[in-house]
């Protein structure tokens, strides 16, 4: 398998919420390097390995493995690197696609991203009234940075 | 899962090698840091991600999970660090124990080393003749070490 191609966009009301239900995630990196993560992931009762290349364009490699419930904890607990993201994932139906919208707690407290994957970079895509700006290409809201640069200590010294 | 608990040791003669059977190893890392290492691993046809923790001791924490071979390709050549390891790993059976033994070549070349794999750090352990030097606690000997610097650069400025 291969790679992904998604665009992120900031959410700017809270318009998608109202019957939505969430499913919580908690994430950590083994590593987080320019040129590649590998990043332990429960959401729900699942657990996943993934790991993924640098962004080219819109796109990147990316190979995801699941992991035993218990041993993600462990990895989690012991070997990832800190702190941990904590966020509540949405699932958003738009007129025939689907929007991951994720609101962050913790230390990314405040943040609310929305993601959609596309089958190619050039696919067009209609968005909805409650995504504001896009920040696909600004690699502050990328997770793995948002571990070691947490939203709510951005502009701040 | 768990923990494994090794003792490495030099290769001093060739008395082990008549009639043993090697596999060709080829190896690569995601991320090689003191406190963990992600390794990506092909023995023969089989493929597998290795997830380590830091020593404690004679004792680290251990992940393994399967990889699709084809894919362990992809990562080794597209994401892992260069160089990658290669080596052939035999197995060679003395009073009861097997003690992984394993030949470099590449950028090691020259390099041969013998693990034993042990229950607990103070199981007792009978030795074979053609092994040398404990080498458990020099991490110059890591895999993941042997990556950045190679055997055959070793006191070389």
């Amino acid at each position: 398998m291969g790679s992904e191609t998604e665009r992120k966009f900031l959410v700017r009301s809270s318009d998608w919420k109202p019957g939505a239900v969430g499913v919580l995630y908690r994430q950590g990196y083994l590593c987080r390097q320019e040129a590649r993560t590998v990043r332990v992931r429960i959401a729900g009762d699942q657990a996943y390995l993934t790991i993924k290349g640098q962004a080219q364009g819109l796109t990147r490699l990316e190979y995801e493995y699941p992991l035993p419930l218990a041993e993600a904890q462990e990895l989690l607990e012991q070997l990832c690197l800190r702190p941990l993201i904590e966020k509540t994932r949405y699932r958003i139906e738009y007129r025939g696609r689907v929007w991951e919208v994720d609101e962050f707690v913790g230390e990314n407290q405040g943040l609310v991203v929305a993601e959609v994957e596309l089958k190619s970079p050039d696919q067009p895509l209609e968005l909805p009234d409650w995504v504001g700006e896009e920040v696909t290409h600004d690699p502050r809201y990328l997770n793995a940075n948002l571990v070691v640069h947490p939203f709510s200590r951005w502009g701040k010294p």
